[in-house]
């Protein structure tokens, strides 16, 4: 039952896959709004991605079960596994609301929050990517460093969005909608924060 | 001061009344609301079971406080213990925010959420029992699949619940207070999920 | 590049600096909106003190970095600086919020959330302060237990502050802004007793 593997290293290819997914699902939603549509195919393609990305992670976590590996490596990668599916969740998420609540995309805060989470993914998956080799440790923090950059940006991004929101929306129950959509977006960087956090704690203890 | 006790045992029983307990405050929530109607009784029923569930948790982390285990599993005890007092929590507060919004607890879709729930917490009360004996782990891990199955339907009834709600309601604020209740039961299954989570989490380690 | 200095104490030291400046900042928020008013120099003021925070948390993990301890302290002391800058971050939110949502700080239950919370983090910086020193656990236990009570005062407050709202407050923005206020207030505490609970971990393990 039990395979005794070069440890990480598979795992690391894994974490590469989801993180590479997630990063097309934040491109992929960048591209859809840009003609000024979110149609239902569209939303279909970033489900059809969240779902490759929960396969992902069950082929991690079913992996975990049958190697070998200190129970603390286990605990981080499990953590950072979780956590770069929950940056996918929220984008899913986006995506849905944006069609239930029949929202408009074109709206420039929101298109701006969807660049920003495309940044972030790629840096992420660029720090991933790095993780496994040694000689490029600083290379990872750096990525880690311009994450937290781009999430300062979004807290800029939603001050000024639910700001104007508060002034110009006279719709009660449009303040709702966008609220929760700005809100959401800000909490996908901040989870992006979250993963780039516990790479850096990974780093702390191998490093 | 330090007991040494044929270990895990011990709290996996402690464990077991509070998932119990959590299991009997979501059948009371479900019976309640079947007449049209969670009066000042109920609610206050709800939480007299959050605070038994309070106590339990405190016994948890004394017996943890005097009692010779290995850091890994005492944080495992310590989080699973947690994270059922959390649902517990996300019910309680459900059943006041009911009363205090002066809401209509017939409401097709509430109904719903509460059976999902607990059939959910159901569900983790077998977990729990079953943990302990190592011939029925492959139980234990169908118990947080249905649990995973049940927080799936549970986005269902969210997304329905929302859009419902955003089509028909005319009133702002009812549609603040049902959003945040929708949203709080969405929350209580994702946090039986994430018990789900934990309990197969421990089974990696031990399996 | 890894020095053996007398572990934990050092840590300590710091974790304690960045309690006090957390209970700094409440204590002036607590001041700042006694006039009535909460004006840009007094946002800018607890702003600038969370950046203090957030340079004490960036210390304190570097440190960790350069630093040989077991991986189960080390984990303990990024959770505890982590969980008491998170507190700092949610009352410089509410203090953004306030001038950003144009509220009046004279409201009578935000006045009481303050007040909860700057008695919750001068209970923590007790807490923290009191940590080191194997003599006073009792101390740090009593702290923890007065910071678990304020979270409970601070539900009742919410409990009679929302249901004010929305029996009294028309206006359907207004009541969205001031649920999210007074809720990120009861979060805040949340977040306290979070820290607290996190401490009452670390004793469990070296008790």
């Amino acid at each position: 039952m039990v395979s005794f593997v070069p440890k990480e290293m598979k795992f690391f290819d894994f974490l590469s896959l989801q993180a590479e997914n997630l990063m097309k699902a934040a491109e992929f939603f960048k591209k859809a709004i840009k003609d000024g549509v979110l149609d239902e195919a569209e939303v279909k393609n970033i489900r059809e991605l969240e779902h490759e990305g929960d396969a992902l992670l069950h082929e991690i976590t079913d992996m975990l079960n049958r190697t070998f590996i200190t129970p603390i490596d286990r605990e981080d990668i499990y953590s950072l596994a979780n956590t770069l599916d929950d940056v996918l969740d929220l984008l899913n998420a986006m995506a849905g609301r944006v069609r239930l609540y029949k929202l408009d995309p074109r709206d420039k805060d929101f298109a701006r929050f969807i660049d920003l989470i495309d940044q972030a993914t790629a840096a992420l998956a660029g720090a991933v990517k790095a993780m496994p080799d040694m000689k490029r440790q600083r290379r990872v923090v750096d990525y880690c460093i311009e994450v937290n950059r781009l999430e300062n940006l979004g807290d800029a991004v939603r001050e000024k969005a639910i700001g104007r929101l508060f002034d110009e929306e006279k719709d009660p129950v449009q303040v709702i909608k966008w609220k929760e959509l700005y809100e959401t977006a800000e909490g996908a960087l901040d989870t992006c924060e979250h993963v780039a956090k516990t790479i850096e704690a990974i780093l702390v203890k191998h490093g």
